[in-house]
């Protein structure tokens, strides 16, 4: 049915139109039902609204669909019935415990992309298919279907390496010092990162700070030949839908493993990847508290690998506290450049990158990894490779850490009694760090001048809070005082030695690599 | 935040307000936050849209929502931030494959119950708590809570017989035969219906035809007493929440086994159900379509009731055409009258009643169930037993079926050839039903005057739509055209004997029964 198009500025959290109750009679629609709006461009799926309010012959969207549809008010656009589509099926049929075909999660991958699917139906695929009504074949058709729905590209290159962190620990700065380390090397490792999505900063966000981020497909390829690393942000180049999925299911608060694995890998395989080290951080407030859930993780990675034709290594790591001493995106960047500058500096970020660093050299066929990697870092190699990479990616290739600058509003926390430092919670330094504007603002942050296990003097600063303004320091500071994130107390601290990276968990085919280093 | 009340007219799937942008901001709230909305007398948490068009200090709601509490436009109501229920994060569990206590369904079910819960979470719950993801006890757990968002009876008789039917076979009008041959033995059967949800006829809605299906709990009580049974409609006192459930999840076409199991259960746990037959029909068309999604199921009922402390039988019964001859509120009525009247009709109907109370017979002591049962139908006592059931339900004490007439616009659809009755397609039986005004109009229908396995000749009548009107009758014509609901062919057909019921999987403690009959 041709109608006349108009918005509305109510904003909803499904894509709706309204229409009148008359024209939803002729076409034999009701509230629930799907159409089909067409405008100039584009064509969508959307729940209709039936409405006495709407004149006839008119049709009523919110600002979303109006721009997805390429509509323009007073414009004439067409509204069709759409039936349920087949994926709805293979979704109910999941529900009911049914495994599903590689054709099945294609429809469904292929529906969602193409906006066929509401919120409600996203969010009963992502819940039913979960832990233990998915098998890992079912998750590696995901994977595929969801890396199919975006660019897939090939770099003409073989290995290809990958590092990637679950993520949940502040201040977790190593990826440019890993990719760094391994690239000296020439081993190819285009690392794609994330902006935060709950944290105070995610890389895209500090690395953003001294160079871009965004880089189109073939400069990527043409800076891989280069240098060998790359640290930019996933675009929507790769595995597009896996950002529709996220939309959906956010405001639920979930993310259940199977789609989460899919989502991860789905960018993996875009990207070509052969090899990849995971890091899994455990601790309490991080996402995985525990090694046996740690453990069954890797497990179900290392095996989706095996299916994905990707040998996955797991490195479970200590998040019990921030990674060094910054977190916000310009105290970050400043902390990461300084220890490739120096080749050394706060022990877990040196002991994490130079860990993670060692694993990926390992599986690359180097014996010692670790003693390689910080030799690369102590020797300056890694800072060059790093400016290499800084200069492919648009950034000042004299970059020194002193050119960042963070906040100039600043309040200094300070310890209340005489004592060592038992606990640091990370979900605390998270909170005031936004509170004070991190990460939009970039030089919004916090500075831990001690961590766990340090004796402090009553009055010490414990940590200092950044930002780019007054209100907003003050708000940081509103929100540590209602907070416990740093605690002293008179017992000493055991600090176990042993470094950052408390198991490794190998993958299955180690010995191929040899096959591949010689092709 | 006190607000001044408006409406829109706008349908909406999900409760909604619209608040002015500046009042959110004052309140900290944005898009796909709640709110609790209170008015006179109720509360509700609902999902806020912010607006510019809405003037500060006003709140737009839909009808549901003034409707729900209870305010009137113009009206000062207050508004206030509401946080996400516990009950949320005890779903995310469910979905990242926990088993939940009892408390934790509990909460999921009362947020439920109060409104607390958005359509999109109910729908994660449900599609979560899959049959691979849930396990009996929770099964359970989930039955009793939502048994206790309604009112729990105390019949003050043990032991206490009930009959459920899975339904998906059109004219199943068995239910007031069982009742009343079960209830001739002063076996106490508190059977509680319910109408049509997809289906061309409910059993509440042929039985409302000649006798009163709503009955409160005080009735019901006092009609158990005075003659042991009765067939009424379940109502809202009765475990209310799964309506809720209902609402969310119809939209989806989704009902999977474990919450309908707990959705059928909760209410026999309300009534004080002792002692449970259900019926599975199995066909191809109806909701189970082999013995071994029929056995498992049955399984899973038998154990849920162990559980429960209810003896659970199940039998599962032939579906592969219409019980009797007749579909349609009236229709059916009149058949299941007939059979009463003359202890004797359809084969189908009669074997089917006969083969089901027989079971409760034995279920309750009794030998030779089904010899019992058909000797009780046969004698006359079952019919004095339905109209001393129907006089108590308010109907006519003296009612015959030719009292019962239906639609007066009538068309037969004729054989094409002459052969055997090969195949009846229940749903297109259903659609033609439905298509003539059934359930709505009880007068419209079908009469099969031949069923599977007879011979017809070219231009006999196969079967004869009933409507109320014209246009009705049309449009039924016009859906019989379109569809296949009855294939006559050449061959023979290989009718196999043994009765309606094909396998009686009996309760795990039948022995238990005896204590019973003795307290």
């Amino acid at each position: 049915m041709k109608l006349i198009a108009g918005h509305t500025d109510i904003t909803m959290s499904e894509p709706i139109v309204i229409l009148n109750k008359d024209d939803c009679l002729e076409m034999g629609i009701g509230p629930m039902d799907r159409v089909r709006v067409t405008a100039q461009e584009t064509m969508v799926s959307t729940i209709i609204v039936a409405d006495a309010s709407v004149m006839k012959g008119h049709v009523i969207m919110s600002p979303y669909v109006m721009q997805r549809v390429g509509a323009e008010d007073g414009e004439i656009i067409d509204v069709e019935y759409s039936p349920m589509p087949e994926s709805v099926r293979s979704i109910r049929a999941k529900i009911n415990g049914k495994i599903l075909s590689h054709e099945e999660i294609d429809s469904i991958v292929k529906d969602i992309m193409d906006g066929n699917l509401s919120d409600k139906e996203i969010i009963a695929f992502v819940s039913s298919f979960n832990v233990n009504n998915s098998d890992l074949s079912e998750v590696a058709y995901l994977t595929r279907s969801m890396a199919e729905t975006g660019r897939m590209v090939d770099l003409g290159v073989r290995p290809v390496f990958d590092f990637h962190s679950l993520g949940g620990v502040p201040g977790n700065k190593i990826t440019p010092i890993v990719v760094s380390i391994v690239a000296s090397e020439g081993i190819v490792i285009p690392k794609m990162s994330s902006r935060a999505v709950s944290s105070a900063c995610g890389t895209s966000d500090y690395v953003d700070t001294f160079c871009d981020v965004e880089m189109d497909t073939e400069s990527l390829i043409k800076a891989v030949k280069e240098v060998s690393g790359v640290f930019t942000c996933g675009n929507m180049d790769y595995a597009p839908v896996g950002r529709k999925i996220i939309r959906a299911e956010r405001p639920m608060g979930i993310d259940p493993r199977p789609t989460m694995m899919a989502s991860i890998m789905s960018k993996k395989v875009a990207i070509g990847t052969t090899h990849l080290l995971v890091d899994i951080p455990m601790g309490a407030g991080s996402k995985i508290s525990d090694m046996r859930t740690a453990e069954g993780f890797a497990k179900d990675l290392r095996d989706l690998g095996t299916l994905l034709g990707i040998h996955i290594e797991c490195a479970v790591s200590i998040a019990d506290q921030p990674i060094g001493r910054m977190i916000g995106p310009i105290l970050e960047a400043r902390e990461c450049i300084k220890v490739l500058e120096d080749g050394d500096g706060d022990p877990t970020v040196v002991d994490k990158a130079c860990g993670m660093a060692g694993i990926i050299l390992e599986m690359a066929g180097e014996k010692d990894g670790m003693k390689k990697a910080t030799e690369i870092l102590r020797s300056g190699r890694a800072h060059r490779k790093f400016l290499e990479i800084v200069k492919i990616q648009n950034g000042d290739p004299g970059l020194r850490s002193d050119d960042l600058v963070p906040g100039r509003f600043v309040k200094d926390v300070h310890a209340k009694r005489t004592g060592f430092v038992q606990y640091i919670d990370n979900p605390s330094i998270v909170a005031i760090a936004k509170g004070a504007g991190a990460p939009a603002d970039t030089g919004a942050g916090i500075e831990l001048l001690h961590k766990i296990g340090d004796h402090v003097e009553a009055g010490d600063v414990l940590f200092r809070i950044y930002a780019e303004n007054q209100a907003k320091l003050d708000r940081a500071v509103q929100s540590a005082r209602s907070r416990r994130p740093m605690s002293v107390a008179a017992a000493e601290v055991d600090i176990p030695d042993g470094g950052m990276i408390v198991k490794r968990i190998p993958s299955k085919a180690m010995l191929d690599l040899i096959r591949f280093r010689n092709d």
